[in-house]
């Protein structure tokens, strides 16, 4: 019912500018009211008794952030009443009710969120998510051709690949289910094959050194350069921005040359012109010379938690792309992660060539 | 959003023949929730602080017969709180949630039931019900060119109305209305012009003789002839009847002749086939020669508060229909109602000259 919510905002722009985030999170919680009902309806076509819950029923109480509600705690009662009654619940994702018993929605990601934290609340072996595509692949298949599905990955590197471009699944429902110790897996709709295990890393686990390769040309890049190094500037940057309520991903801030420094940082392209006022705002302020956005690069980012024990990995990384040509703007690394920003238009190429280097091609049958 | 509720149900066809009616409620409940958001939407966009609020959240509890369910309590508690805010309520009609927490919706009529529950419950001076019309007329203006708006109708006369093809406002909402004592104002969603208040009758009403003529062709009739005139035939007819969930209108019994009775009663056209092989089912039983169905039929109806003191009257509708050679096959009465059975391509003559005799004409301007 994708398009149906498209739909719902397309009537909410005919009647009115003005949307109060309760009145949005009501309208597009009837998106999911109608499909799961639908899909009862077919079950029960299907000799299959089911039951339908909002996420009100199912007891999925969140915060009254709404549009982008957490969720604070899960009552399932209803839901394990209908399992004990041999009925197949269908819960609405995406939705849950307030503290303040308002009807909210969770945001990007909801959907899934929603069914991890009911497997975690229910004590579930494993939460099953079906989606589009057969599992997790070492890199975007539409990219990569040689591209394979991984059988299983942690939870860490699952983390850093949503993190950085992975689009199977939002980082918060990753996230949820590795605090909640929930194993994923994530599978195909269309098939009965085995998808890929997302599980807590144990010490029995073959660490591959790196599992997957990810690329994000979602993001622009805004530099404040010629920033006096002094304690508190970058705070006071940073506070800005948070203020006018731009999320930041990379942070990047160079070495210090003659007391001045530039600082780097990359935020979703359609917050460019935001964080470039927010910059402008307090480029004086700062004693900074200049602020430049950057709209035309990209991240190429490998993952894998056998990086940790492998120093050979960052150098296979850049003399890769250097071969190529390929130009670095940007580092960041964690202990699993190194992402590189580049040219956007070079971010194919780039992945393609990290995939073939750490060896993850696919042998061709 | 009417459409929306045919779309709905289209959908439901799709997917699945079954349609379990809890997952019914959960889909046709998608409909309301959409219109009051975009509803709450549009007034925000006036600068009007408006809140939505499901059946459940308004505190509308009922029986848990999915599809037709009826109040049982109201615990409006957030509608006040809401008001006392200052804030402008908005609630779905037609909803509610049952003892067993489920979602329920009210069947026909539901939604002007919801508003005047509402009312009664809040102890609201009126619940004003904005519809298509201006108000309550002595015969639909459709039917009668010389209609007239009515200014005041007592509860029983519209109860009357409502029930014998008045279709400004649903049965149920006036019987709800007339036994919580609240005033109910039918009026015009376009236009400011006051429109008919529908309130408790009391000594210093002046009664009209009649009020209104209505008319029905919704229904048909059967007969089932050559009854014994014995205690408990009819009861054992009208058992099976209603076993079927056939719901059924007036009933007329003749006088026995040689101990042989005829029975007819009305049904809604669409149980006409339903009532005919229920009577079938049982005619041997009770000693019956024949049945027969008639959907040929319509009824004619004068209603008036002050006919109770008026011999007359029955008399002056007679002749009048007898004076255009329209044949009377079944009559049925109450204190303030008359209802003839006529043929239903006689219908519109009968109102029409009904509406003449009983001095209902608006004098032309």
């Amino acid at each position: 019912m994708g398009k149906s919510t498209d739909d719902l905002l397309r009537l909410a722009d005919d009647v009115s500018p003005v949307r109060p985030p309760r009145e949005l999170d009501m309208l597009l919680t009837a998106g999911e009211r109608i499909s799961m009902a639908l899909v009862c309806m077919a079950l029960a076509g299907r000799g299959v008794e089911a039951a339908s819950f909002t996420g009100s029923q199912a007891g999925i109480i969140t915060d009254a952030d709404h549009t982008r509600a957490k969720i604070l705690e899960m009552r399932p009662t209803r839901i394990r009443e209908a399992l004990d009654a041999g009925l197949t619940p269908v819960v609405a994702g995406f939705q849950g009710v307030s503290t303040t018993r308002d009807i909210t929605t969770l945001g990007r990601g909801g959907s899934d969120v929603t069914a991890v934290a009911l497997a975690a609340a229910l004590g579930a072996d494993v939460c099953e998510i079906y989606t589009d595509v057969t599992g997790v692949f070492s890199a975007d298949p539409r990219v990569v051709s040689k591209a394979r599905r991984l059988n299983r990955v942690s939870f860490d590197e699952m983390m850093e690949m949503a993190a950085t471009g992975g689009r199977v699944l939002m980082l918060r429902s990753v996230e949820f289910a590795r605090r909640h110790g929930v194993p994923l897996h994530v599978r195909s709709s269309f098939t009965w094959e085995p998808g890929t295990w997302i599980v807590e890393e144990d010490a029995t686990m073959e660490d591959a050194v790196v599992s997957a390769v990810t690329d994000d040309t979602s993001e622009a890049k805004i530099t404040v350069g010629g920033v006096p190094d002094h304690p508190g500037v970058a705070a006071r940057l940073f506070r800005e921005l948070a203020d006018r309520g731009i999320n930041l991903d990379m942070i990047v801030q160079n070495t210090s040359e003659n007391g001045l420094t530039d600082i780097s940082f990359t935020v979703a392209k359609t917050d460019i012109d935001d964080a470039h006022r927010a910059c402008e705002a307090v480029r004086e302020e700062l004693g900074a010379t200049k602020v430049s956005a950057d709209a035309g690069i990209g991240r190429v980012t490998i993952v894998g938690a056998g990086m940790k024990s492998n120093p050979g990995v960052t150098a296979l990384m850049f003399e890769t792309l250097s071969n190529r040509g390929i130009n670095i703007e940007m580092i960041s690394t964690s202990s699993i992660r190194i992402s590189c920003v580049v040219r956007a238009d070079r971010v194919e190429e780039a992945v393609i060539a990290l995939h073939t280097a750490f060896g993850l091609d696919a042998v061709s049958s």
